[in-house]
């Protein structure tokens, strides 16, 4: 199996349930959909959707039923980023190469367009639920939770609180939990419960997200200091410029690096102890700590 | 029945369900879960959790399954709230004379805090789904719909489109029906779904709402003409130094208030065709058309 060609097919499918799923734009509203669907379009690697996808696969579940999940996982996850690039926040006017939603359609519908993208995400999720029941409740509960002022929120929160402080690695690790690895862990752990996995499962793979989230993390601090600008779609150094401490500035790039391969190989191990079709999510769990992008 | 004493009784009743649903404030989340709490907490006249657990026990609901849905609801209507004063928004630095939220935690933290109270709701509203299964499934549908770009969203937004711009009543309508009248309708409409109504009922509650949102919503447009500024707790005259247009500049005090009591007494006349205990409810609706603060 070629990963990146894999990957790329996958990631095009994705885009396809994103497009079927997002707002129609037309009608008053359309200023507001644009935002929106500009928002969720202008890329990414569909990571989050993708691996609600293939973990709902490794337990033999509905695909099909799983999209609108998988749709409403990716809103969420823009929406926390269009709200981070806010002047009040990160104040990032670019991103992935292209002007942030806030930057391009002005900074009142860059609230608007986050707040109509977690909304969306739970309409979304709500109509489905309405459909397939308990399962669906479930792994919408998980996502929720995952996202949540427990969870994903009080990471941002935190990380602003930090920002231009004095911190150690406890912190950050906190931080990378709850920012990056919370909502990892939710795409798991709701692909696994839309195929009706057990809690015992699910407890695993949250395991599984959390090393990757992590390593993934770390990983992105490190690309901050040696990845390639172009490849990246951002600015270097944006964690010096704005008095972000990273694993980089505590404990070094070499003994980061290493904790990237030793948190991507344990979230490997624990996936091993699953038995259903789990080649490509293997693959792409591995090359998140070789990814150069 | 006095109706200010039931009214004072039952928001006293909410408040009491507000905080057993809101977080507990404590570890590294505590300024987060401060200015959630603070926004959810400063007042209001709870009116949509009210309608919410009024039109539940009239279907002959189980109130107590209802409470995470008001509580959802009410932290709905308020990160609205929070989102709104932004500066980026209406900029507004007091609202019932207390401070607004990012006037009191920064503006990066009335973001984050909206966005924490719209995730919590869901999260509130998943979790209970998720125990009660079908109804309530359906109750959140209606609120995720009603909240969301279709909804109050798209009044918002269309609202600060129209800001400083000649307008019609048509245009009115559109963003009252949507900014006010449609969490209104969510309100009445979960109550009943949660008690188990069929669509029909369901739709006549959606119109009681909408006459109730649109008489509401005239009514704050009179009051911030001719209302007590003690009373209101805000300044009047703020659509006219917002350059907002409203009925009472288009069509007048007068015929403004003629339309409120039109409005009223069709939502009024609508709720009579229902069978159960509705006493207070109806002496709250027609009671909205004649309030003074």
């Amino acid at each position: 199996m070629n990963l990146k060609a894999e990957q790329k097919k996958k990631t095009e499918e994705i885009n396809q349930i994103l497009l079927d799923y997002l707002p129609k734009e037309g009608g008053r509203e359309a200023t507001l959909c644009a935002a929106m669907n500009y928002s969720v379009s202008v890329g990414g690697k569909r990571l989050r959707p993708m691996l609600l996808l293939e973990s709902c696969k490794m337990f033999g579940g509905d695909v099909e039923a799983a999209k609108p999940f998988a749709a409403a996982l990716e809103m969420i996850h823009t929406y926390s980023l269009v709200h981070d690039d806010l002047p009040a926040m990160d104040n990032d006017r670019y991103r992935r190469g292209q002007l942030t939603t806030h930057a391009k359609f002005g900074h009142a519908m860059g609230i608007l367009a986050g707040d109509g993208l977690l909304n969306y995400a739970f309409e979304i999720m709500s109509e489905a639920v309405c459909v397939q029941g308990a399962n669906a409740a479930k792994a919408m509960a998980i996502l929720a939770k995952k996202a949540g002022v427990r969870g994903m929120i009080a990471g941002q929160t935190v990380d602003l609180e930090l920002t231009g402080h004095a911190t150690t690695t406890e912190l950050l690790d906190y931080v990378n939990e709850r920012k990056t690895a919370a909502l990892l862990e939710a795409s798991l752990m709701a692909g696994a419960a839309l195929a009706g996995a057990d809690e015992q499962t699910l407890s695993v793979l949250e395991q599984v997200g959390h090393f990757v989230g992590l390593a993934f993390q770390i990983k992105d601090d490190i690309l901050d200091v040696t990845g390639d600008e172009a490849m990246l779609g951002k600015p270097l150094h944006s964690d010096e410029k704005n008095e972000k401490n990273t694993y980089v500035s505590l404990i070094g790039i070499e003994r980061s690096n290493e904790l990237v391969s030793e948190y991507s190989n344990r979230a490997v191990t624990l996936l091993e102890s699953f038995e259903g079709p789990k080649e490509f999510l293997t693959k792409l769990l591995m090359s998140l700590a070789g990814r150069e992008y």
